[in-house]
């Protein structure tokens, strides 16, 4: 087997506010610490790639608004390794970028790309998996996915349809990739036990990817060697902004993943979870025997299974159960767990009221 | 009919803390803006007697610690009209201190005790019912409460059973006082017609209530007749200090009213509320259309039927009904509404944890 070098690419440009107060445009999930051992969730992220990869292999891609936080959180990262998009457009050309700055370091390179803001509690076993999959992926050009074994009817993902029959090592052949399902649909994929959740873990080879994005992606692929070229030079910056900025807004799985032949997909059991909401913070941290997961000086009464986060001053909270209480120095969060999802109301009726701080 | 001088003595020593975080034992109910007019409970108080009373006949007891908070919310009453008690000895003692510097004032008056944190909704009612008690209590030397008609069967107030057929003007003969009674026999006391509520709402002469003094409780009015000749001298604070922690500490009702004979009552409907916790400000100040109570920077989702109190930062509560959320620069109470008794809970437990400075 080629000993390739192993890579990352870490992306890290969502703006994602679910944790408002505490995520706003300026700070989103990625930077917060939400899992209870005082790390955020990007650091987290690095943190356990290090046994595989070396920190100059580590690649951040951002945009240039958190580029600070980026350097202040991971301090050991080269700058150079800090790629800020000029502009959001979507998860292909931002791979791109990563694939080609990590091409004109190494001839070739085992690239892993991975979100930045999710959590996995196996660490051992995370590592792994991603091994397996560099396997498969040197050995046949593959490009490999790691999919998530579902444990109930989520409606937030995508998920792929595997092959079981057509395995590789631990791989299976990919049959196809699904969209976001309903109820009925996810129950149902749920139960044939042949379709995992897509949580946006890709590995292959930066050639691999490159021809991938070439043979599907032409301009994309165009847009991005006049970048690759420029690498290095003063010019950098300026065919930077064009260039990106000419890419169509495009995800990965559009572009590439749903047209390319021959992927494969392990099944990952490592304790996944994407920190969608304040709800994964009370599933994720540890409670107190009333059920609570509480940060900061709180006095709980009666309330039970509830996810109490103070900031400096003193919170009571009486009588209630299943509440979600976040305090910051400009806004003060009271939601019932059940309607987490109308946190999304409260920032659409901020944004009305141009209360731009408070976003 | 003899005119005599209508005078007027409201209590304002209570340290009740069910407005915490609002109320602090430095800053009780009574000097709290509770029915959303801006104006304080002792302020209100004041401003619905001047229809009636003088302010250099509207005397104000309390203790030392907040007499600079009465002199700033009260600067029109005489600072001599500020009587404050050294130590806390229940509502006879109060009111004997009362009686006294009234009595040195004017060889007799008229003398309406009124506690200081009550709202009244009905104020020309209000001074009706004040002015009839006033002619009988001239009259026939007779000692006048005024009662709440009773609408539910509420066991946190003393009632007082009147005789239906014993009438002189609006008021009827008081056969007995009964103590706070279980919710069996508040319901009894309700369906009877023949109870009121014990509002601590008191009229009589000062030379009445001295001389039932005198008769039942003598040990007290001799201490009480050894400040009154101290009244005016240098060594006023000094035997007001020694005799008044000399007294026992007992209240008016158990002193003198349940001996005293030949008492009247008038009901009083005039829209009263002891506002009596944090639910009254649900029941007094201004809905809006989702039926919240709210005050300072809030925006509410799905959110219906609560009290909200900011302070000085956003509030957004989501998809809860009836809570009480109240936000102060050191505390922030959070609390469903059906458990508000449990406040007392929250600052039994800032007391174990010798957190005084949030009570």
């Amino acid at each position: 087997m080629t000993e390739l070098k192993k890579t990352v690419l870490i992306m890290a440009g969502g703006r994602g506010t679910r944790f408002w107060p505490k995520s706003r445009k300026s700070l989103p999930k990625q930077f917060l610490s939400l899992t209870g051992d005082g790390k955020t969730m990007i650091q987290l992220t690095v943190e356990r790639l290090l046994p595989l990869i070396d920190m100059e292999d580590i690649y951040i891609s951002t945009n240039l608004d958190y580029k600070a936080l980026v350097q202040k959180q991971l301090p050991d990262i080269p700058e150079e390794n800090i790629l800020c998009e000029p502009v959001g457009r979507n998860t292909a050309p931002c791979i791109g970028l990563g694939a080609i700055h990590i091409a004109k370091k190494y001839d070739d390179a085992l690239m892993i790309v991975l979100p930045s803001d999710h959590q996995i509690k196996m660490k051992d076993l995370f590592c792994h998996t991603l091994e397996e999959a560099c396997e498969i992926a040197v050995e046949n050009k593959n490009i490999v996915q790691i999919g998530i074994t579902p444990n109930y009817p989520e409606t937030g993902y995508g998920y792929i349809k595997y092959l079981p029959k057509e395995k590789k090592g631990s791989a299976y052949k990919v049959e196809k990739f699904v969209e976001k399902p309903n109820v009925e649909k996810a129950r149902e994929y749920l139960e044939s036990n042949q379709y995992l959740w897509n949580a946006g873990q890709f590995i292959w080879k930066v050639s691999t990817v490159l021809a991938e994005m070439k043979e599907y992606m032409p301009d994309t692929y165009e847009h991005l060697m006049n970048i690759q070229e420029a690498i290095g030079t003063d010019g950098y910056e300026k065919v930077l902004n064009d260039e990106f900025r000419a890419m169509k807004s495009i995800s990965i799985d559009y572009g590439v993943m749903e047209k390319a032949k021959d992927i494969y997909v392990i099944p990952g059991n490592f304790g996944w979870d994407d920190v969608g909401s304040w709800l994964a913070v009370g599933r994720l941290q540890k409670k107190n025997k009333e059920g609570n997961v509480i940060d900061g000086d709180v006095i709980t009464i009666n309330t039970e299974d509830s996810i109490i986060q103070g900031n400096n001053k003193l919170i009571a909270v009486v009588g209630l159960d299943n509440i979600i209480v976040v305090d910051t120095d400009d806004a003060l969060l009271i939601c019932d767990e059940d309607h987490a999802g109308e946190i999304r109301d409260v920032m659409k009726a901020l944004e009305e009221k141009g209360r731009e701080e408070l976003l």
